[in-house]
């Protein structure tokens, strides 16, 4: 089956890492060259490179950093360092758990790059189970309305319905201000010839009331042990039309963190600027503010079913 | 008290119709100028002039066409060409009723005229009163979410409280893709120095479930009898969402239409361009599909007060 480029949007090669540059899809798909961990902190902060593409990254980067200090008594301390620095870097996504596996890993050196190796390995097939159990939730001819992304696994969820013989088709809510619905799922769903209507998120209530839609899926950029997600802001009005609405409202999740509940996730505040410039355009007039929350908390109570990454 | 520039953005001298450009602000504040109706009729349809300006410029084109006509003998003919051209422009604005109006005061032609300008020194009054009505509704220290444009009414209610000594400030929800909210209100309302913050209108239920916002005021387009209400598309969610946030839901109103409910409102579809493209760069990928119904209609139980404009 086909993949969306952006189910694996990073790759290590000949100690380079290789990121889709997400800020400017749809119009190029170019890679950005990275070489040690500040350019990867750097890519997660400018945001170049989102949700799975964040964790693959920092597993490379992990590999990139051990492969040059392989030979160094300091190791541990060394891996240490670049640990923090990613775990500075964005708030709510749970790149801690990531980084704490790996210093575990560290703790035996020999095993440590089959360990990184073995777990990306296991991703790649636990991601493909998890689009194949959501495709076993829809129905043929049913319109899913989706939001953000979810890294390649819509367009693959969508494959699985077409080997079961069921024609689906989406509508993508845009997702501002970064646009994560319009330029990179509705990219990727085109590409593979699915049928995508876009919509501004201010038009959710309208769409679901018109009856045009059957199920909501949408992924999650962390999972507290209660069930409640973070997910790109706006996930949350999303999930309370849908219960308002009765229409089913599907997360395909990450692996739990250690975060008791969705009270517990910090919320990253992102700069005023990307929410009052357009591709550097102003939009709004001087001197007034902005809130820029780039995640909000969805509680359990609102998910209809969570699609867990199965351990 | 000072009056925002969109408080009654369409002039009339000298023959001349000068309609404020809203599609340039904030950056330009610049004025069309129109000569005929199909002047007029263009500017409705290309949003040149929204909500009250559209009222204004419907009553002032008529003004201009008798002016130029009101000597001939098929006046009346000529108007009810005139009207139809209106009504034909955007179906949700209940403009229709304004041109009615105007061929019933036709059949008096010695009164015409002054009907006219009496029904709009009278407009203007009763929109003041109706902004003193919506400021008495509000505490000292309130925050106010509204959404697109009320056309001046805003800030006029905002400077109202504070000759009742009442500070009060707000958020704006941009209003895509228009942006009605982050370029007209917010710019309006910073103007006369009130502290605006603008949110994306996917953040809607997460500011109201920090507790951020004490009230959500927004404008209609169309007032049907029952008091379901047709606005800017992302009216009925906000609705929606305040009800679930148990947040009281004010509508400054326009006159009643003949329309019986919320369900006999047609909604006008726009271009997908518009929703596809920011000042001519595209967001999307090509070959997306697009659906952009401009307004939606929010129930009357969900509208916790209409602030009418008084007979």
């Amino acid at each position: 089956m086909k993949e969306s480029p952006l189910f694996w949007p990073v790759r290590f090669k000949d100690n380079t890492i290789y990121i889709l540059d997400e800020s400017l899809l749809p119009h190029k798909a170019t890679y950005i060259k990275v070489k040690d961990y500040k350019g990867a902190c750097w890519a997660i902060k400018e945001m170049k490179t989102l949700a799975v593409g964040q964790v693959l990254l920092v597993l490379y980067t992990f590999l990139l950093v051990i492969k040059k200090n392989k030979l160094k008594s300091n190791l541990l301390h060394i891996l240490e360092n670049v640990a923090k620095n990613i775990n500075d870097t964005r708030p709510t996504i749970s790149l801690k758990s990531l980084t704490d596996m790996v210093l575990v890993w560290a703790k035996t050196p020999a095993c440590l790059e089959n360990n990184i190796l073995g777990f990306l390995a296991s991703l790649k097939n636990k991601r493909i189970a998890q689009a194949k159990e959501a495709s076993a939730l829809i129905k043929d001819n049913d319109v899913i309305l989706t939001y953000c992304n979810v890294s390649g696994l819509m367009p693959l969820m969508g494959n699985f319905c077409r080997l079961q013989k069921k024609e689906i088709s989406f509508y993508v809510a845009e997702t501002r201000p970064y646009l994560q619905g319009s330029r990179l799922t509705a990219w990727e769903l085109k590409k593979q010839g699915f049928d995508v209507t876009i919509i501004a998120d201010n038009m959710v209530a309208k769409v679901l009331s018109e009856g045009k839609i059957n199920k909501v899926i949408v992924g999650a950029d962390h999972l507290a042990q209660n069930g409640d997600i973070a997910n790109k802001i706006g996930t949350y009005q999303i999930a309370i039309l849908a219960k308002y609405f009765r229409i089913p409202f599907y997360v395909l999740c990450p692996p739990k963190a250690s975060t008791k509940t969705g009270k517990d996730i910090k919320i990253e505040i992102r700069p005023e600027k990307e929410l009052l410039e357009y591709s550097g355009i102003r939009i709004a007039p001087k001197g007034v503010k902005a809130y820029y929350p780039a995640f909000d908390i969805t509680p359990n109570e609102l998910i209809t079913k969570h699609i867990y990454l199965k351990v």
